[in-house]
């Protein structure tokens, strides 16, 4: 049987603390998760997973990210204040361990603690990882406080990007579910993404087409 | 062969508009998307098809939405400063096309005219999609503006949840992949998503675990 469970507010806050964070982070849906390598402005590298990127813009084009307060992901944001460069990485589903084991609290870089390698492609004053073919380099461009729980947005403007050539359509789309990448739920979750079914512009009173390549 | 392509900002700024917009939409990730519900202060319902929702907290439990500059999507954000009440519902697979049809111009309620029920669960001051089965209510919290491109992020605060009991796991996760939830990339693509594999909390020089359920 489906039955059907509600939570009201009330009976929400008085769930114990890591329950409701498991429950309330799955309910707020499908994550873009990323690993976004920075460094400081000694050079030493920093990788972390993050699981708030999202399109901001496509001209300029730009990436906005959530840094949750008092987290260990705080050194991505002193790094990328910092240095003011960064990359998101895609990551491989055979990689989502040690994606996941980034978050840990580590002394040193999660590039060589959790086994990534470091690129410095065309000499983008960030590092990429090595085992993500869809990449995009990001310089700083903005930060503000969201008041309701001191989360922090930042915007960055892509500088760069890189990925399979067979993965673009004739149309600019580009097919992330031909890298098999991984997506979250959650706070621990990673799943792979089916091909996808593409719809034309949508019209008012014409049933939406799909799109198919030759 | 796997040959991968570089653009820089130079090269991306070249492209035709539209293409430019199909490739960053779609290298900039898995999008979380859903029909979010409103209505006006008259009770004129409205939904929209949204792909930029996030979690922003558990405790007290809140969405962030972006919305974009001089879009259609405008409608869903003055309902929203009118009224203050919405829904966000996740999308079944086979109404992604129904979903997809609610992003274009129409007078009246896309209820109506793209094929979804409207439910006014509990007494919720806003209208729930009847073929969704995860849904939350959310009440408007906050709104401020992105300086870099005039883009509009809103937090709502979540008022209460409703979904299947079956897709809840005894520490409180709730597995949205258990509803064949459409998630979306680029401007029009839907795609379904595997079962996930959950890791054990990252602790340093311990591989992460795969949780398993009895």
């Amino acid at each position: 049987m489906n039955e059907q469970i509600n939570y009201t507010l009330d009976k929400i806050n008085q769930l114990p603390s890591r329950f409701r964070g498991q429950m309330m982070n799955s309910l707020s849906g499908f994550k873009n998760t990323v690993l976004i390598g920075s460094q400081n402005s000694q050079g030493d590298t920093n990788l972390a997973i993050f699981s708030q990127v999202f399109h901001i813009g496509a001209n300029p084009p730009a990436l906005g990210i959530l840094f949750r307060p008092h987290t260990v992901a705080r050194h991505t944001l002193e790094n990328i204040l910092e240095h003011r460069y960064f990359t998101v990485n895609y990551i491989p589903m055979n990689y989502a361990s040690e994606a996941h084991h980034t978050a840990a609290k580590w002394d040193g870089s999660e590039f060589e603690h959790c086994g990534f390698g470091v690129d410095y492609q065309n000499e983008f004053p960030a590092p990429y990882v090595k085992e993500s073919t869809v990449r995009l380099g990001l310089s700083y461009e903005e930060h503000s406080k969201i008041t309701f729980n001191d989360t922090i947005l930042l915007v960055g403007k892509v500088l760069e990007v890189s990925f399979p050539s067979c993965f673009q359509k004739e149309d600019g789309y580009v097919d992330l579910s031909k890298g098999n990448f991984a997506m979250g739920t959650g706070m621990d979750a990673y799943h792979s993404v089916s091909r996808g079914i593409r719809f034309s512009y949508p019209e008012p009173h014409e049933k939406p087409k799909i799109i198919r390549y030759v």
